[in-house]
C-alpha cells in the first residue's frame, strides 16, 4: 500500500448535504465523506476509501487471530438446509435467516454464522484429542434479513465478520481458547481505536452459557451497559439486577382508592413515593398455560430472557386471558390472587417487608401490603433488567451506565452444536466424545462504523491513524505552481517511500474545499503546501484530531515524519497509533 | 506472513485415498492435500493452505489492478432485482441466476456478475467527462447455479472473482483502459506461473462486441481453441472458421443410392471420401417459423452462436417439423428444396463447384451437384465452428489445436448497460451520453485449479514459489533428537527471517510420512534435516519441480537461500519465482 493516492481521480464523490435516510453519524459521514453507497435497504458498497479503512480493520484482526493460533479458512454463504436441520435451528431461526431453493430445489440458507458448517467441516476428520485444540477463523461475509435495517453499517443485513470456532477436548481447554481469544479482541479494539468495554452478555441464537460482548462505548449504541469502579460490566440485558427498592413504611396494610390509576407512574405520583417504592405487576402464562404471577420493583422492568429462563415458554397476557383469569388490569397485587396463580417476584423485593401494590380491583391499590402475612411468594428470582444506579453484583457500589455498540462476542458453546450433529473425538481414555467448542465473533463492517460514531466531530471523520485510508494528505494550494507542485509531490513520495498511506489533493480547486474535504474525509494529518510558506522554507502541518498546527521548517520535516512513522509501527500493535505524531506537536 | 507454520498444528487433513467424487486432478489434489472440502455440490470451503494460496493469488491480482490505476471497492452479493429489470437481464438470465426473497417479498439475485449494481452505483455521481475514465474493481463471491457442478472450483456455484469495470468518455478511451486491463491479465498470468493463451472470444450473457479470453492451457479444460504460430488465437467456439473443404470431382452431377446412409460417417465411408469431401446440411426456422437450410463442410460443426447472428432466433427443427417441411432427414441437400426455404452455406464452400449432398430423398445423395448450376445459394456466412487444420483467418496457415481453462475475460460493452439504465455524462460539447463501458474479470478460485491442473504430478501438487502456501518446507527427520530438531527450527527461522514463508514438518512421523505429504502439498522446496547429513554439518534441499536433491553445507546454506529469496524478489514481479533457486541447483 506504498501506492500514492491522488484526489484528482480517487473515485471519492463527497456530498454537500446530508444524504435523507442517514439516521445515525457513522452512515451520514461515511456517505458525506464518499466511502459508502447503499444498494438496497441494509445493503451496502464500501468505496475505495471505506475499502480501505475496512481492509485495514481485516488485517489487524488477522494479525490477532494469528498471533492468538487460530488459521484463516474460507468457508462458503451458501449452506445447505440439511445442516441446519441437524441443529435444529433450520426451524429455530425464523425470519432473519435467509433462505433460497436452488434450480434442483434444495434448500439452502445465507448464512448469519456458521456453526453447522464447521461442525461438518471438522467431524470425522478431526478424530483425537492429540490434534486438539483446533480453532479456525474466517473473514467472510454474513447475512441477517433484520425485519428493519437502520444505523448504516451497524444493522444491516450483509456484512462482513471475522468468525472464528475452536474445538477442544476439555472445558478447561475452551476456557484457554476463549481466554486467548477475549485477550485478541482487546487488542483489536484498542488497535482500531475504540474505547471499549468486555461485558457480561446473552447467548441469544448462537447459544451458550459463558458469553461476553465488547462493546464500543458510543451514545448512539443501541446496547445498553451498566458497569462499576470495581471492573464489573454487563450489557443491561444480561447483567444479574440487584435493584435498590426503597420502604415505603406504614402500621398496616391499607387499601386506598386510587381513581383513574394504571401505571406505576401515576401511582408514585399518586402517593407522592418514588418509583422504587412501589411493585410492578405483570401477568403471564407458562407454555402449558398456567397463570403466572410476576412482581419486580416498580422502577425496573421485566427482562424477556430472564423470565424466559425461569418459566420457559413464558408469555404475557392479552387483556381478554386477564379477564379469563379474574385479574384486574392496571390493579394488579399479591394479594387476593386466584388459588392457581405461581407468585414469582424479583430477589430485590426479598428484603421489602411492605409493599405499595395493586389491590386487584379497579381504581384501588394496597400500601404496607405485607410479605408472609398479607401475601405469600413462591419463587424468588433474579427477573428484572439491571439498571445505573442498581448495586454492583459483585461489589455492591451502584452502578453506572452507558450506551454501547456491540463489535465483538465470544462464547463457549459446551456440546450444544457438536452433540446434536454427532462431532466427536477420542479421549485419552479412547472414549468418543462430542467436541467442546467455543465460538468468536468480530463485526468487522460494524467496528468500522463504530470507530465513526467514536470519532467525529462537526467538520467530519477523524480516522485513528492505524485504520484511516491514508494517514498523511498533502495540499498543494496552487495545483499547477511551479515550486509548490513539484514540492508536494516530493513530500508525498519521500512520506510514501518511509511507508505512510499518502494522497495528494491534486485537484484544481479552491483551498476551502480541498480543507473541508480533508476534514470530512478524516486523514490524521494534513500538509498543506503553500506559495508563501515555501519562501520561508516552511509548510504547515494539521492534526485533524486536535485541528493543532503548526509551521514546520522543510529542512526538518522528513526527520519528524521519520519518527512519527517509526512511533506509528511501534504503537500500531498496541494501540491506534495516535501518540505517532507527538514529536511534530507534543 | 513470516509467521511459521507448523505441520504438528495445521489444520490440513490429508486424504491416503482419491475421494470418490473428484473428477478432475485439481479438485482430487487439493482434497487429497487438505486444502480444500467440499461442503455441498459446487459449494466448497478453503482450508488454511488453501486459502494462503487463494490469498496469495488475490495480492497479485490486486497489485496488477492497482499498478494499471484501477480502484478496489466491495459491492454487495445481495443485489436488488429492479436493477436487473432495468438492464433486462432479470428475465434473460435464466435458471442459472440465484434468486430469493426477503421477508418484505421484495426480490433479489446472488450476483453472477455486477453489471447493473456498478452502473446504478456511478449513475448521477460520475458527471463529467473530466472525471473519466474510472475504474473500479473488487474480489468478491458470486454465484451462478450451474446445472451440473463438477470439477471441482472449475465449475462450481459459489466461487470468488475479481471484476472490474470501467466508465470511459470515447470508444478509444475504452479501448486504452482495455488493453491495459490486458496487458494487466497478462502479468497476472505470469505470475501465477500459468502457461496460458489470449483468445478471440464470445460474449457471452455479459454482451459485447470487442472481447478476449485468458486461457491457461490444460488438456482437462473445458475450452478447445486454436491457434497459430503467426500469433493468431481463438476460442474454438469464437474463433473464424476457415475449414478446408476437398473436392470430389465428378463429370457431372449424378444420383446415387446409398441405402441406409444418414450420417455424413456414413456417406463417406460408402463413397470412400474424406468427410471434408461432403457436405452437411441442416433444416432450421427462424423467429418467425420460416424455413432456413444451412450447408457447412462435412467435417465440421454447426455454431449455434454464428448462425444465431445471422438467423436470431435459429432454431433446428424437429423430425415432425422436417415432415411438414417435406424434407428428408438423413438425405437433406440444396438440390430441389422446397421453394420458400432461405439457402445459407458456409463461406468455406463458396470455392467449392461441386458438392457431395443429400438427395431430398431418403436413401439417396449426390455427387457433384453444381454450385450455381444444380442449385442456388440465398447467402454465404460464417457457420461452423473452427477446428484444427482449418486456415488460420489472419496467416493462412494450418491451425493448431489446445484445450484451456479460462482463468479471464475482458470485455468492450460499449454502451449496453449505461443506455438501457440511464447512466450518462456531460461530454466536452455539453450533451448528455452515456458511458462507454469494459468490464474485465478473473477467476479467483479457478485460477487457483488451474494453477494445480498445469502443476501437478503423480506424487501430487507442485506449488509455484509465488503462490505456495510456504515456499519450504524444512523436515526434521527426528523430532525430539537434540541436535536435528533445534538445527530444523533454527534454519526455518533465518529463512522466514529474510521473508521466506516457511514451514516445518514437526510431527513425530516417519520420514516417508513426511516426504509423501511434502510432495501431495507441493511445496516448492523441502530442506531435510538429518542426523548423519548433520555430522558433516549438511543438510538436504529438494526442488519439488525437478525432483532434484543436492546437500547443502550448513555454512552456505543461508547465503544460497539469500540469493533464492532475493531473486524470487526480483521475479515475482514478473514470473512464477520459478528461476529463484538455481543458485542452488544451477
Amino acid at each position: 500500500m506504498t501506492q500514492i493516492l491522488r484526489m484528482s481521480n480517487l473515485y471519492a464523490p463527497t456530498l454537500k448535504e446530508d444524504p435523507s435516510d442517514a439516521d445515525i453519524a457513522s452512515a451520514r459521514l461515511l456517505l458525506r465523506a464518499g466511502m459508502l453507497r447503499k444498494t438496497a435497504s441494509g445493503v451496502y458498497t464500501f468505496l475505495p476509501l471505506g475499502w480501505r479503512v475496512l481492509h485495514k480493520i481485516e488485517d489487524i484482526v488477522r494479525e490477532e487471530m494469528d498471533a492468538a493460533g487460530a488459521q484463516e479458512i474460507l468457508m462458503p454463504a451458501l449452506q445447505p438446509a440439511k445442516l441446519w436441520h441437524e441443529s435444529g435451528r433450520w426451524n429455530d431461526y425464523g425470519p432473519e435467516l435467509m433462505r433460497l431453493t436452488d434450480r434442483h430445489d434444495n434448500e439452502f440458507c445465507l448464512g448469519p454464522t456458521h456453526e453447522e458448517l464447521i461442525v461438518d467441516l471438522v467431524r470425522n476428520e478431526l478424530r483425537s484429542y492429540k490434534e486438539l485444540p483446533v480453532n479456525l477463523y474466517q473473514i467472510q461475509t454474513k447475512y441477517r434479513d433484520e425485519i428493519r435495517p437502520r444505523f448504516g453499517l451497524l444493522r444491516s443485513r450483509e456484512f462482513i465478520m471475522k468468525d472464528a470456532y475452536s474445538f477442544n477436548a476439555s472445558q478447561e481447554s475452551v476456557q484457554e481458547t476463549y481466554d486467548a481469544m477475549g485477550e485478541a479482541y482487546k487488542k483489536i479494539c484498542d488497535r482500531c481505536g475504540l474505547e471499549w468495554r468486555e461485558v457480561e452478555a446473552d447467548g441469544g441464537q448462537i447459544g451458550g452459557s459463558v458469553t461476553a460482548e465488547f462493546m464500543a462505548l458510543a451514545e448512539s449504541g443501541e446496547a445498553e451497559l451498566v458497569y462499576c469502579s470495581c471492573g464489573y460490566a454487563a450489557d443491561a440485558e444480561a447483567g444479574a439486577c440487584m435493584a435498590r427498592p426503597t420502604l415505603h413504611a406504614v402500621d398496616a396494610m391499607e387499601k386506598i382508592a386510587t381513581p383513574g390509576v394504571h401505571t406505576i407512574a401515576e401511582l408514585a405520583e399518586f402517593l407522592d413515593i418514588p418509583e422504587s417504592s412501589t411493585v410492578k405487576a405483570l401477568s403471564g402464562k407458562d407454555a402449558e398455560g398456567n397463570l403466572i404471577c410476576v412482581f419486580i420493583p416498580g422502577d425496573h422492568e421485566l427482562n424477556e430472557l430472564k423470565i424466559e429462563g425461569v418459566v420457559p415458554g413464558f408469555e404475557l397476557l392479552t387483556d381478554e386471558e386477564m379477564k379469563d383469569f379474574g385479574l384486574c388490569k392496571g390493579s394488579m397485587g399479591p394479594v387476593g390472587l386466584p388459588e392457581n396463580a405461581r407468585i414469582i417476584a424479583s430477589l430485590s423485593l426479598k428484603g421489602v417487608p411492605q409493599w405499595v401494590v395493586g389491590a386487584n380491583e379497579d381504581g384501588y391499590h394496597y400500601v404496607g401490603a405485607r410479605l408472609g402475612e398479607d401475601f405469600q411468594v413462591d419463587e424468588w428470582a433474579d427477573l428484572a433488567t439491571v439498571k445505573p444506579g442498581d448495586c454492583c453484583p459483585e461489589c455492591g457500589l451502584p452502578l453506572d451506565g452507558a450506551r454501547g455498540i456491540e463489535v465483538a462476542q465470544i462464547f463457549q458453546l459446551g456440546d450444544k452444536y457438536s452433540k446434536a450433529m454427532g462431532a466427536t473425538f477420542m479421549d485419552e481414555e479412547g472414549n468418543e466424545v462430542p467436541f467442546f467448542m467455543g465460538c468468536y465473533g468480530v463485526g468487522i463492517s460494524r467496528t468500522l462504523a463504530a470507530i465513526v460514531e467514536q470519532h467525529n466531530d462537526e467538520h467530519g471523520i477523524m480516522w485513528p491513524p492505524s485504520v484511516a485510508p491514508a494517514q498523511v494528505c498533502v495540499v498543494p494550494l496552487t495545483v499547477g505552481d511551479e515550486e509548490v507542485q513539484p514540492m508536494a509531490e516530493k513530500i508525498a513520495r519521500d512520506l510514501a517511500d518511509i511507508g505512510f498511506d499518502v494522497v495528494v489533493d491534486d485537484r484544481d480547486e479552491r483551498a476551502g474545499v480541498k480543507f473541508n474535504d480533508a476534514d470530512l474525509i478524516g486523514w490524521p494529518v494534513q500538509i498543506v503546501v503553500g506559495k508563501r510558506g515555501l519562501k520561508e522554507n516552511k509548510v504547515e502541518v494539521k492534526l485533524r484530531r486536535t485541528g493543532e498546527k503548526k509551521e514546520v521548517g522543510l529542512d526538518v520535516l522528513a526527520e519528524l515524519m521519520g519518527f512519527a512513522r517509526r512511533a506509528m509501527r511501534n504503537n500500531t500493535h498496541t494501540g491506534a497509533g495516535y501518540g505517532s505524531f507527538d514529536a511534530i506537536f507534543g
